[in-house]
């Protein structure tokens, strides 16, 4: 099948790796206004052409958006514009209500896919794709009643391909779902860069100690605002509700060092620790 | 050179490997009263005999305490009166004022010398040991001026042999910094799992969903009490500093999202992108 991706970054550049290798992919269009990372991606081999928008539409069976989410609520409207009933679109936006709520009423809806690949990294451009990246993880799809059944089946064997297990979901509480496990660890890790930026101005100091916890605990803070600004802008209800909560959890952790109670500080960590029964299921 | 670990957990055992393996350690004993890490230890080949503290102490060049930092404190003078003017002892704990001040007048203070690998994982006992674990991190010697010469050479052909660059500092200094780099992290990741656990009450969602960030951000959340509430303890004052301006940083998102002040958003996570240049050097 005929691919156009829409912004050969991380996530376009890992999408095209897996669906070449995986044979999904016999042509690939790239469609990014961004000149290097066109040539990137045409170095690399993620691509076989660069595209204008409507090229790239015309002779494609599949069209995937990989843009920040702003700009992919925008986009999506005049992309449906441009399909025909037998051509498939989906997304990889980390936030769902906005581009589901943007073509609600739009007659070429059923041709779209909600779709979020849960894997990223602090890196972006397609020198940062990796075929491998989302082995594992979860790929949700939401409203899928919106989408026709042929759109769906597509994207099904794109998710299958791409090694993900697949979820089905509401776009509202996978913006709620998210807000807890991905974006406000981002918030979380930006403070903590800031917070040592602020306290330890020698930076050969941080260089030289920095151990593989803080590496590990500060690695989303290396992730760019172009991408994370319009997410926190679209998904801001369900964030601001988990950093509210999260700073009535630190706060927890102060109260309880200031009164030296230890004993609640210990169940405070013991409470924590509780997440290893989850995640290493 | 005969080794006596106190302690063979994730740090003593890791050590033990690895000075086995450079040739350092021609045999180690292991000295724990649980009884299951002494067993798992053996059976590992991290240690050749399992002895008690005298007979440990007495038949070894070398002691290295690597128990939670109250305990640590609290042994820390018992060793010294057992050993003789030929004898080091040095300690692996992540705070060094508390157990530096515990012996500044001690007769034999100069064959101790206070060392901190900046190395660690969420994991812990024997079975979690590693012998590359410390290669390219940060080994840490402080007050080096208290100790004996010939102890302070010892240190640091271990530290060599642990493939560590080694710095020296001073014990106030350094839990300054190690509040900053270490022990905040691992407040923030408490916090964050508890942030998740209280809001998210479906954990297979938590589960089904986790992507590699949270995963990553989250990791230390694993880390046992038994280890970090001493820290916690002996390092307060500074701890308690700079989560206060931890907090303050996450209440300027909260203030950036509340007011939708998104240039002032992306101003703060530009600042937090700074990170990477410091880390990435």
């Amino acid at each position: 099948m005929k691919i156009s991706i829409i912004g050969v970054g991380l996530i376009g550049g890992s999408m095209a790796l897996k669906l070449r290798e995986k044979g999904i992919a016999s042509f690939i269009y790239g469609i990014d206004y961004n000149k290097q990372h066109i040539n990137d991606a045409l170095d690399l081999k993620i691509i076989d052409a660069e595209a204008s928008l409507e090229e790239g539409i015309k002779n494609s069976d599949l069209i995937i958006i990989a843009i920040p989410v702003d700009a992919a609520r925008k986009l999506l409207p005049t992309v449906l514009n441009l399909v025909s009933g037998h051509q498939t679109v989906m997304d990889a936006g980390s936030t769902k209500a906005g581009i589901v709520g943007a073509v609600t009423n739009h007659p070429k809806r059923s041709r779209f896919v909600a779709f979020h690949p849960m894997w990223g990294t602090e890196n972006s451009g397609p020198k940062s794709a990796i075929a491998e990246s989302f082995s594992g993880k979860a790929g949700v799809i939401c409203n899928k009643e919106e989408s026709a059944d042929d759109a769906l089946n597509i994207v099904e064997k794109v998710v299958n391909a791409l090694d993900m297990h697949m979820i089905y979901m509401n776009a509202e509480d996978h913006d709620i779902h998210t807000a807890y496990i991905s974006h406000i660890s981002h918030i979380t890790s930006y403070a903590l860069a800031n917070t040592v930026l602020e306290k330890e101005r020698e930076e050969e100091t941080i260089f030289q100690l920095a151990s593989s916890g803080f590496s590990s605990t500060v690695r989303l803070a290396k992730s760019h605002p172009e991408m994370w600004v319009p997410i926190f802008k679209q998904n801001k209800e369900n964030v601001l509700d988990v950093l509210n909560e999260h700073i009535t959890q630190l706060r927890k952790f102060k109260s309880a060092l200031e009164k030296e109670n230890f004993e609640y500080l210990e169940e405070l960590i013991s409470n924590a620790n509780k997440i290893r029964g989850i995640l290493d299921k």
